[in-house]
């Protein structure tokens, strides 16, 4: 079989949210590249993460909603979701979008290699070519390459996921099924989510955490308001939990598992028709031949310096492989980053602390910048500003007014270093938040910063008011 | 009758959004404040304008989607609204936010004095009260005054609305009925608003706008945009329109008016059950002693500097009544200009230029700075980076993906000029373009920023990514 040899600017390996960006950018800025994908364009995120996910989520949303139509004086009849039809729009709109990102490789003129891809030394990338005939290699020759081959779910030790009974994100994020009760370990942003989707479509749900708070990553007081909501809500929230996974029972008849309290509660046995294991990710770092090359992996991620170079010359790596948040677009963002890097442009270092973080849960949070937590840990001394949603006049229009929003400031500048939101549509609010810490903006400027009336956006000044105790609305 | 005299360090003439805006921050400021108003605290925005329009157009946005609800995999039954109810919630969040000024009243130790004030002099206001019980009057006497009288509906010349079948803004805001037809005179905020608002209740609606486009006062193709879509949900817009006022003839059978066409079309005549005319404001600047001062009025509105301050020392106006914006959110930050200017600190001068505009119909509008058309008058080289909502993926999410995101930014500098959405949820997305105005952010900053994905507010980053042909996503 013979094995042509292409030569390009570029080598990306691995067409995720990362990858494809990346990529995209190069062309843009003149660079002959190549993209490797060995499934399909658009990764975890397009295909088993956050694309999937949301169209599930919107639903719900709106599920919820429709639930509450009289209170907006609105008449609807028996109001339900249809599982499968929730289903077909998410496969059909994963279709649709990787149908765009195909004309966008197109439109960007960047080559769109299906196979599996292994370096061979630090340029070059041996793919097996999957291209639905018969097979084959190429041999691709890269100035630079970049290593973008994310990441998958990871199990706990001694958990076993089948795929149908006890599940990982993956398989259930292709379901159509809503089981009547399920087991959700781990509340970090993957739990929290599914654990209000199901909710919301009438499963009995548990979520189990290991830490003492959900959303354990976001501020405490942020955890502490979801958990309200979420037990009023009727989730039964189990915090401090230890999994006994040698308890563990998954069959027909659904999982059985016995569950230690960390803080001096009871034993207690959970049981449900399925479980989700949500306790994390590991990067793909095998299988590449990095061994090929002098990339380091350090606690299973690999390691780059804020301008995504590894440390092998010509290699870059950017996304979930090489740890940091896990999300899509900080991906996307590393991608640009490494990009400009090797077009000599000479890009801003990555900073995850001016990159949001956004979970789609109801009530939604989002957040930039650092904790109070982590002020404190810090000893940098700070003010917090904090606006409640019942204040704030949109939020009440819209029926939908649990949380806050909250700034949290610098004492001796007046810097804002910290957004932390839960309530509506937090998820795109939270962007002011990015842009005021990436220009380093003072809470007065962000309070003086004219606002429609009324907007939920509101609550960004009126938090940044706050900090100076100077709200006009609370 | 007694005419107890009462000295204060500042005394505020009208209780609307920029009034107790001022009030409260003058308070927090440290100065004995008196805030004198003869109706409702809130003004306009909260009881005749803002406030119940909102809660009347988040009703028919989620009427909207429920009648989509098959869409997202939902069921809802038989779907419509009952305007009964809705009317009801508007009154009763009206009612609630009220509430809510007036503790803020108490925390702020704000004196709030019921009654209508009437300058004597500058720093004089005779109030003849009303308190409920004998009347009375209060003679004030205060360091400064600021004055926020605000505005009323303007109809037009010819036209004189008796309040049932010839409406303004004013009576159709506190109907409780859905009129089978509608005239909308004026295609400004307030007249999109309602004509969007009774389109989704089922009402026949019929748009009559003096100019070429509707929202005159946004970018042109927002504008087109917003005609388009209104035409598709079954709106008649009649652009370019000369309604022939003395043609008018209103009665029990309904409104009947000539229309001519300033672009060569044919006159027409139009019929509906009932006529909204939506044509502007005018400034309430007689019958509060005025006449007293130096206080300038010109051209229908009082004069101020960027200060808010008027040709009569210690005199300031804010809000309505100065002309502007003719926005609550304007009005609060004049008045905190005002306030703080008055404190001694020094704040930065009033820039219409940086403040947001919002209109709640659907797709929503918003826009901050300034538009194409504005800056080819002015000779200001521009570029235009645009990013259709169909390209992104949270929008298609929504299901609501009609419109665009656009920024304009500086040729030689840059630098963001103007953001001008339409689309969804844009009224909240608009302030992260005011912040980058605030802040003269360069439209690469603003691309370089990170934006959770998905989100709608991605749809900002595209568009200044598209500015230098950089989009990823479209």
């Amino acid at each position: 079989m013979d094995a042509p040899s292409d030569t390009f600017d570029l080598v990306v390996l691995g067409g995720g949210t990362g990858g494809y960006t990346a990529a995209f950018r190069a062309s843009q800025l003149g660079l002959r590249t190549a993209l490797v994908e060995a499934g399909a364009i658009g990764g975890t995120c397009l295909h088993r993460g956050c694309i999937p996910t949301k169209v599930m989520l919107e639903s719900a949303d709106l599920l919820a909603r429709m639930r509450d139509a009289a209170t907006f004086g609105l008449r609807a009849g028996d109001v339900g979701a249809d599982m499968i039809a929730i289903a077909a729009r998410r496969s059909e709109i994963v279709k649709r979008l990787t149908g765009g990102l195909l004309s966008l490789v197109r439109k960007n003129h960047v080559e769109l290699i299906h196979g599996i891809g292994r370096l061979e030394g630090p340029t070059s990338v041996r793919v097996s070519l999957d291209d639905g005939h018969e097979g084959g290699e190429r041999l691709l020759k890269a100035v630079n390459v970049i290593l973008a081959t994310g990441s998958r779910p990871r199990s706990l030790p001694g958990i076993e996921p089948d795929g149908r009974v006890v599940m990982t994100s993956d398989d259930i994020v292709a379901s159509d099924r809503v089981p009547s009760s399920l087991i959700v370990v781990g509340a970090g942003a993957v739990g929290v989510e599914f654990a209000s989707f199901y909710r919301d479509l009438g499963t009995e749900v548990t979520l189990v955490e290991y830490l003492p708070s959900l959303v354990p990553l976001e501020d405490a007081e942020v955890g502490r308001t979801l958990e309200r909501s979420f037990r009023r809500r009727g989730i039964t929230v189990v915090t401090n939990a230890r999994l006994d996974t040698a308890s563990l029972v998954a069959n027909e008849a659904g999982v059985t598992v016995m569950v230690d309290s960390a803080s001096g509660g009871e034993r207690r046995e959970l049981h449900a028709e399925r479980m989700l294991v949500a306790t994390g990710r590991a990067a793909n770092t095998s299988g590449i031949g990095l061994e090929s090359t002098d990339v380091e992996v350090v606690a299973g991620v690999v390691k780059v310096d804020p301008l995504m170079r590894t440390h092998e010359e010509h290699v870059f790596a950017i996304g979930d492989m090489v740890g940091g948040l896990l999300l899509a677009h900080a991906a996307a963002h590393e991608g640009i980053v490494a990009v400009e890097t090797i077009a000599g442009l000479a890009p801003q270092p990555v900073d995850y602390n001016v990159m949001p973080r956004a979970t789609y849960c109801r009530p939604q949070i989002a957040s930039v910048g650092r904790t109070e937590e982590e002020l404190k840990r810090d000893g940098v001394p700070y003010v917090s500003g904090r606006f409640p949603w019942l204040a704030s006049a949109k939020a009440v229009i819209g029926g939908d007014h649990e949380g806050f929003a909250k700034i949290l400031s610098s004492t001796a500048t007046d810097q804002v270093l910290g957004v932390h939101l839960i309530g509506p549509h937090v998820t795109d609010l939270v962007s002011e938040g990015a842009l005021a810490l990436i220009l380093a903006a003072d809470a007065s400027v962000l309070a003086h910063t004219v606002h429609p009336h009324p907007s939920l956006s509101e609550a960004l000044a009126e938090a940044a008011m706050a900090v100076s105790g100077q709200s006009i609305n609370a």
